[in-house]
């Protein structure tokens, strides 16, 4: 049993890691951070955890909670945690950042992108990018966890085994991702008003998104040079789910020909064959956000296209589990050698 | 470990169903039913049950479905289980039907708002109503358990407290009930394509929805008179939860006085203190369903109306879960002696 | 052709009038008050107005607005107007005021549950309550026109004739409303989020919403006698409609029979068969909100209950049309004598 | 003043036409034919309708129709025209086709993404595409229209200035389109159930969608040789819009840079300055589909990435409007020598 705090627990985010940790054998929640509740009964900002969690909303002093708990999870704003982040903390507990702060290896890129300085680069090299299926030994002896985005850990799960196995261009590819509008926070913005997102879709941040510089970093490493792609997010109207559409000229063979489907099927089966969190769809069938909801999952298929000689990947995942919560317990499970799936045997809702 | 079947595991309670039954550590599933999808791949109907469920749908044979489970959940439409249940079937296997077909205990009752004739009223007197926050003790040794509906769930819950104390009048009784589109079924029907359902609202089954005499039974038990009701049920749009919103004319003391928060509140803590899945909300806090969604909670809470000398009360749950396979659940564990809420410490998910 | 001017014209209910006036033929805009977006092209804050309001938009100075406009249209927070309206005001132009500021008669009720200090009470007995069929004569000749509530025009339209004529006991009455959230407005706040709103359903203001006064004031008024009512609000997860769910018990006639149906339906032809903008609907077909959508349409539609002795009565409407913009542009046609339908013939949006 | 008659008049499309031609001042509906509704009150089906539409529904035959129409609205399933039309018909009446049996000039395309026979390919050749923008001069003259598909219609407005004056390279473009509900239609089928649609996301029609060689034959045409595009469309939880993301690689100057922004701009400007319904945002605002709902307006704009040579186009439309009922209106009125907006000033509703 170990002991587990969170700093930005009452965001969408932190009251995920919440809901999922309430499920988790092998942990106990010892400090609910929030400046924007502090002194506030958690259960008093989400009813829904009334008669589950009974503690009141604390602060976030880093020194005092690396004291208390064996993980951090912070679920904060771009920059919190590198402008508090020390040497002690890192000595004293584990730490799981589901911001940016850590995920991108060049401080310039994360500077440029971020429009923020980064405050501790001297951890960028130490910290250890937590997406599970791609770097789980690294993980399994981390200090520091830069947890995926959400977009990024669609993004990237939908499209590596073809970038890894040179079975697609990555200078070709298109990545156009939909997301539900918890991904856009808690903040009350007019934009995020019920009236102003429902019945209405949109893409936003085109061509400037946060999560184009994380997802070439990882598609880099497996294409094995340095690869720019396009990335366009939109808002849809629903909660949770990011659904990601991706385009990508197949790479023709020695004699001429395109890779075949069974080709394809077989990069994924490589790399995901024995993954419990990753389903490779039967062929014809297409993910869809409400099949992964409230679940780990990610469902991935792809179609080919002679026409075009192209190939469309799709991949489906919920944005506050896989796309940030469950993904970071999956995290923490490797981090203290549970089993990986502890917790995380939630069963998609439907409907 | 005991072993369970589902007649008419394709609709959306049946589906439910599955999704808490794979999280309980005393049952294995043995046989999902659904002649509509027979020899199909359950997951291949709900893929969000991809990896979880390997086997194919099954017919609905009675007399062979006894032989294999101990336990067999009914989520078929209303007449189904009356019209094949037989003395031996119950000496086979404990059912838990999820249809009215068992509910009400007077058959006449039952004819006039279900409009079909009952083929089995010889066990309506057997069959114990599964309300398991009022009849925990009969539903342990019982054989065939009436899982109630998922309005009724909501309103007798809301109510009961209020009315065995006497401190309602129960004839000025209004529930006005809110339902998300699943109650509907899974059924293709134009009234319920997403088009005619988003961005709507309406009222239906105006003073002939078929739960009226069902909660008018439990009421009345509770008053000690026969009660007469009105019940408006309407649709919204959204998938899971019911909101029902009861008013009703306070019963004044000896003094005159109207009876004060504390102590309806003390009326509700008296039923409900014990009460594991029932929350009683502080005061002004008022029932959410999206704060009980995918959970086995009824949220509760009243106001009183010194101008009218009325009392407004609130419930919400979620319509699948404590409205209908949970509790259903929730049953078998009575049934089997198994810790009550095992299988369902299921957290409300938000958003 | 006569000018309008709008204070408050980038809510929603401003922006509907926008939306409605674009549409009319002896109306010219001339004036669009928005503290909050002052000197900014309006069709940036609504880019559904781009290419059909060139305008910026501008303050909220009364004094100038007067000297401009014919008809002002006040659709700003309560209080606003009370605070700023003088007798120079109404000797210069119209006004239709869409708050609440004088709607209510006595000024004591209207301090007491809006809990503010009427600044210009002296206006109260002037102002004329718009309803535009129940008042279509007073309004014709009146300097200030306090707009019904969305609510309440819902409320008092599906209730009134059967109060008047004695149908149904007043004091039992009990109204159940539920709305889209445009209702709520457009400030930022963190309850009016989409993923706090969607696949949500909750009551609020329960026993306090501030409509309640302005219902029984009108109702009272039909009664001829001071009457008191339930009413409660509900949020929908849908941007437009209001349904009302109104329970009286029927008052028996002196053979001891209650009215039938027919009577019943008489007393509405009585009062609403000449109404353009209100729909009797045929037997057995009850409203729903999407079959207004973006008219100005009341539709009404009732159902007795013989087992109770009560009837069910249902009222929908576009609450940003004949719940605001819609009648208010109604009030102006009166008091400048156009057509009344003039602007509104508004063909209902499905789906 | 003519007389329109509409062969499906109880689809989204057909009911669409019904809205719009309603507020037409040249067009009286003389004829609703819907064979699934027949000698049913119109507004018995489409309660919205009622006061304002009084007739039933009527048969399909086309004899009869043409001898009292003077134009004829087929919005009926692919197939039926071109089985029933014969050049008598066009003698008679003109006839604007919501389906797709005329829109590709190709039989054997047709044949090949429909799956079905063409029954009468002779009125191909004279069928002109009904996009508005495009082929104004040759719909003035027409007997028949083929009026555009939903995503077609928007896909190829916001592409075409860019193909056609060379700036970017067709072979490149991949078109990731999202649509509402009701372009699925109002057939009963479980995919379609709100609760299957609602909080979900998918594509479908992967490589194979009916639409893709309608827009390839346009877009062909512009470029001046045959090109091959990647088309997906995705299902979203929202009942009206499309909004389509194209990427395409810029073609470089031949000084080697690529084009800039304001040479994009002056492109969309060249073809659509005096365009009504085509609206070009402003730099960084980018298209919502609610800012166009119910009207019959295309909302444009694009963004340059330099660091992947491409640009991001968007378009959004209301696919029941410019996407169906509203373009076919436009091609009437080019038909008959109304004004070309007649009927279709419609603002767009928002929220």
């Amino acid at each position: 049993m170990i002991k587990a705090g969170i700093i930005g627990a009452t965001g969408y985010a932190g009251a995920e890691l919440v809901r999922i940790l309430l499920g988790h054998r092998e942990v106990e929640l010892c400090w609910l951070g929030s400046r924007s509740y502090m002194h506030q009964k958690y259960a008093s900002v989400y009813q829904n955890m009334r008669k589950l969690v009974d503690s009141e909303c604390l602060d976030d002093r880093m020194d005092e909670l690396v004291k208390q708990a064996d993980v951090i999870f912070t679920a904060t704003p771009q920059g919190f945690l590198a402008s508090v982040l020390k040497e002690e903390h890192l000595q004293q507990a584990k730490i799981i950042d589901l911001s940016a702060d850590y995920r991108l290896k060049d401080v310039n890129v994360y500077e440029q992108w971020y429009e923020i300085v980064h405050q501790s680069p001297q951890f960028l090299s130490e910290a250890v990018y937590g997406l599970c299926e791609l770097y789980r030994d690294q993980i399994r002896g981390a200090r520091l966890v830069a947890n995926p985005g959400c977009y990024t850990t669609c993004s990237i799960l939908t499209a590596y085994p073809l970038v890894k196995e040179g079975l697609i261009d990555p200078d070709t590819l298109v990545i156009d991702a939909k997301s539900g509008t918890s991904g856009a926070g808690r903040g009350a913005k007019t934009d995020n008003l019920f009236c102003e997102v429902n019945e209405n879709m949109k893409a936003y941040g085109v061509t400037t998104h946060r999560h184009t510089p994380e997802i070439e970093q990882q598609l880099s490493d497996a294409a094995g040079h340095e690869i720019k792609i396009s990335f366009t997010p939109h808002l849809v109207p629903m909660n949770r789910g990011i659904l990601v559409t991706q385009y990508a000229s197949l790479i023709k063979k020695a004699d001429g020909s395109l890779p075949s489907e069974e080709e394809l099927r077989a990069a994924y089966e490589k790399y995901y064959g024995q993954e419990k969190f990753i389903r490779l769809l039967d062929p014809n069938v297409y993910p869809q956000t409400k099949w992964v909801e409230g679940s780990n999952y990610t469902d991935i298929n792809f179609k080919i296209d002679m026409r075009t000689g192209r190939v469309i990947l799709m991949g489906a995942l919920d944005n506050l589990v896989k796309g940030a919560a469950g993904q970071a317990v999956q995290n923490m499970n490797l981090l203290f050698g549970f089993p990986e799936s502890e917790g995380l045997e939630l069963v998609p809702m439907f409907p």
